[in-house]
């Protein structure tokens, strides 16, 4: 575990704009009081980065000035403000990307994903952006970093941010052994809802897809009871306004499925949405993971009939801490989602390869050792 | 409190069909063993009522067979089955027009409005219809009738059944001492949103209509500390996908308005939905009072970046006794929105003056002496 | 799964006072409309059972006419009342043994099992009894029996009685996947508090008691990731008042051990009470599962500085269908704490041997074939 | 509102010990970065200033080094350090006088007062103490004071400390609209429940007391519907098991009585514990808002038979944007509890007159103009 200070003359993937990442080097300031320089050993590349990447822009948020993408990361403290007194240098740690102002409402209440002065790690929301972990040392506040267990591997830690969105999602479904678990979409995002549902004691957990070779993934990993292929053309039909209720239908035909105490939507799709509607139990939730269309067609009447809620849902909070219990106790194994890994002086080929969307590919981890 | 046994030629306001109302003398056979027999002196005429009304039909739910509508109902006990105990004869009540089947997971569980067996009183969801309260006589199950305090007349025990919609949606909703209520719609069910969301503590409630003398009615009554006119045209204007978002930020700016914790949503009109999304503080809820369009466009983008949940309402349960308790205690006061009365037998002239729906009109009384 | 009606003249174990169980014939009339009328297959001894059986009496309930005990049970519906729906002769049931009302408050709101007119099955509860599963036959109500999946023993079946004490016990705690649990008792009810706690995804799970071979047991089954053996002289420690504050620190120093986010007390042992109060993590929950004397030294300040809140518990609701679930779906396996096993016919050497506490007793199943 | 600068030698009330306040010139540091200097106006006389000044101590925490008292206040900003831009000189505050790490799993849970790190103003808890308001200026972090409406009073301001515990105790028994409740102690904190009670929509509230005086004044405030005098010795006589238990039956025999929904204990005495247990309905909460001897004999098992919870309380958190909401609408009005008030120069007249408990005493302001 060499951990050495190289703030003044490091590498760092940057993005200018639309497929334009170049290798670069850059400097780091010093560590504030409260602060800790992180060394980055593995990082994530997410949905959102990809989106970046391709488009030079996340939905309205545009790269205007350079950006260091990264915010699925784990790393070394390389060095610690004079002030920080939890970690210290050396010390393997999951670095939760979002930095609340610790004030306001939102904050004092536990709810700081809500925060309004909030500020995300690698994203172009802020202006300038904080800078992310595509590179070889960033400095990030000592109170959201988390010690890893020695056998936590750092891809392991990387992996931490996402199965950060699935146990919110699942906190937030109020979701209890013994309840029946519905899935859209089985990309990493729905992989990890399973995950965490099956932790939590769903006693059925179906998932959904229209690609059938995630879907054996999951079936063959233990993440789905039962598994659904989506007809591919299911969302052009959907302009006949029966088309949910029909498909709703036919899924809850199929042996193992039924109303389902919890919807995970993680596909953003307005079809996806209202199928789950009609595949939710009285009292049910539908949790909304899967960022799509701002505007969708919704069954609120379907919804209404049977008092099913839609649950927004925006990052996470307070899930790190939790996310370390379940793995380092060995409740829960993400290993095998780290199905591709590059080198950061690679990066650019990393997303070049995520873009392509080979079969197989569940999360491409970008390491720098 | 005359009381008397009148089950075999009774006086009945029964509809054939559309705008099809006939008083005709029906019979009632005795109670069974769980039921009483109710003379009822005080119905309200719901929203559905109009609906069964003007076009033999409510939603999907046709006028096939003779119906006897009325579900908003107080009466007296006339005669008991062998083997009720907590009511007797005599004994003034409230009837809760759900029959629920007592057996099912969702009885058990207390959400018993869920219970796919519930048959509901005057109107034409059950084949034969459960015949509801425009008759001088009906039986009900004694579990669901309630004894009114003394000090509290008929009227009142009729507008327990609306009130039970406004306790429930607030209920869900978790409004606390301190909150901030923002109501859609100054109608019936909204001012009672309105009362209970004021008893239950909220700081500040603003009420939205396009009518202004609802608004004026709801802030001279003390409904409302803040009102707002919304544009009547708004709706035209709704294809504009910016819309919402213009007009909550209008409403936000005016005096006293600002995000809420919580949005009660009592028009069923798809842009109320939209400007309530907007108008909802984070982690703020969208209670989903209102029945509209069943499918409607609905900004889920916006809901999730500030986890706004949408909550979907289907009637109430566990209501009654609360609102007994509310009313009997003073703290709650609802005499006022019984603004209109006529007698049983004229009951068709009760329904057309609904229809026309005059100023002032908030809860029209059809009694029977 | 030979099913036949010997209502007339069927075997059964009756208590008539201290150690006084005979078998007899009796007759069982035929099940009323609601009812179904059981052939019980296996049954549970429990421990009030072992109190009725030992002193003629539970606490204040003493056995005063001739009582069939025995409310772990499942068998085979041999007989439907004319307004059974939901089950049909020849089905394998298990059977929930309360019977509450169904109409007053407590049973609207789902907390039935508070319901003021219950009673309970083979206690002396109720005057006259509602007579056990100790027999060939009896009958029950038609929607508290539930259906066994083929693959599950009628040992499971009666399992599920005390394994709702351990669901119900979890649900009321809240806890979340990732929490961690501390268990005081290692016998039945705790082992299935942490067979619960971990299907639930508590990440560590902590189990004490005075006995070491129970903790083997708890720790060879992998319901314990660490346990800790009570001195046995303990609670005679206990009349310094630092004791509680002493052991908690002891067992906080344990590797493995360390504040806990639910304590689940299943001995009702005073000392443990307060032993768990301190090894309650901040806002933690402290489950008052077993019963002790009824009146009890506790450590309210202790309590009360880190917000733990003290959770009372009576019996179960809604916890069979997910009992169930969870054992049918092969997420729950609880069929080794079935020990040990008596035909019908010996029940009293069922008892005796139950009342020498042999080393390597979990769980004693009467049978009947 | 003259704000001025006296940080260099202004007056402190200053405690050496029991019964020894000295008024001293004391002199206070520039506020850092975070943090705003206050000049304070009013301070309320809590419980455990009165246990400082009368035995130099409070339970465990003793007065080593001089101490300036008073965590109940308000008053105006003098000066803001660099980092501050909720708050500006001149600004009228309420000061929450805790001081949470912002950095730990509670603080970040939104259960700050749970904070282990926590610094409490105006107390012996921290070692040097932080010194408290009772004094001309004093710095406080800039997050933790809250601007004052123009038409709230200083007194009112420091009324909303005492008033974020009932705030909290109300909150965390989950009291509805429509329910009731029940307070033991009609002192400051008890008559602050039932405000709370009121506001949050308790429709039947009963305070239970052994001075008439208070109960009196309870009901001519209309915080009580009803009042029940404690026979002053009933404490004596509890050492029979059974006294709680008949003295509940008596209370619960009272016209206007009854099981309550949620029981708020603000006297700390054992058998008000007890008799609140009994007093309690199925499913009921008992708040432990007073503080008494940590260890008392508790009926658990009459807790266990209705599933009533015992909720520790420790301070509170998230309360003073609630209470200044609900103060600033009108909705609570909490004047008249400042029965006696002195200036700061006679501070120790103030503790004595306290100390006497005079008729008519709810709560004393020490005013610094």
């Amino acid at each position: 575990m060499g951990s050495e200070l190289m703030s003044n003359n490091h590498l760092a993937a940057v993005l200018y704009g639309a497929q334009d990442l170049r290798m670069e080097r850059v400097s780091t300031v010093p560590p504030q009081p409260h602060e800790v320089q992180i060394r980055p050993r593995a990082t994530g590349i997410c949905g959102s980065d990809i989106h970046y990447y391709q488009h030079g822009r996340n939905g309205s948020y545009v790269v205007r000035t350079p950006l260091v993408l990264g915010h699925e990361a784990a790393g070394d403290v390389v060095a610690v403000g004079k002030d920080v007194t939890t970690v210290k240098v050396g010390d393997r740690v999951a670095i939760e990307p979002q930095r609340p102002c610790s004030s306001c409402r939102q904050c004092k209440q536990g709810t700081y994903n809500l925060c309004p002065y909030l500020k995300f790690t690698g994203s172009a929301t802020a202006n300038p952006p904080v800078q992310g972990s595509l590179q070889q040392s960033y400095n990030h506040p000592a109170n959201f970093v988390y010690r890893l267990p020695e056998h936590l591997s750092y891809t392991e830690g990387a992996l931490i941010e996402p199965l950060s969105v699935a146990i919110h999602a699942v906190r937030r479904s109020g979701l209890g052994a013994g309840q029946s678990a519905l899935i859209f979409g089985a990309g990493a995002i729905g992989l990890l809802c399973a995950s965490v549902a099956r932790v939590s004691g769903a006693s059925t957990i179906g998932i959904i897809d229209i690609d059938q070779s995630r879907l054996d993934y999951a079936k063959s990993h233990g993440l789905a009871d039962h598994v659904f292929k989506m007809p591919a053309d299911a969302s052009d039909l959907w302009s006949k306004s029966t088309w949910p209720t029909k498909l709703g239908g036919d899924i809850l035909q199929q042996p193992g499925f039924g109303l389902a105490d919890k919807v995970f939507e993680c596909t953003g799709v307005e079809l996806c949405v209202n199928v789950g509607i009609h595949c939710a139990a009285p009292a049910g939730k539908v949790v909304l993971v899967g960022m799509g269309s701002p505007l969708q067609h919704v069954d609120v009447g379907a919804a209404a009939k049977r008092e099913i809620d839609l649950l927004g849902l925006w990052r996470y909070a307070n899930t790190f801490e939790t996310a370390i219990d379940l793995l380092g106790s060995g409740r829960l194994d993400v290993k095998s989602l780290g199905t591709h890994q590059f080198e950061l002086d690679h990066a650019a080929d990393a997303f070049d390869l995520v873009l392509k969307k080979p079969a197989g590919l569940v999360k491409c981890i970008i390491t720098s050792n």
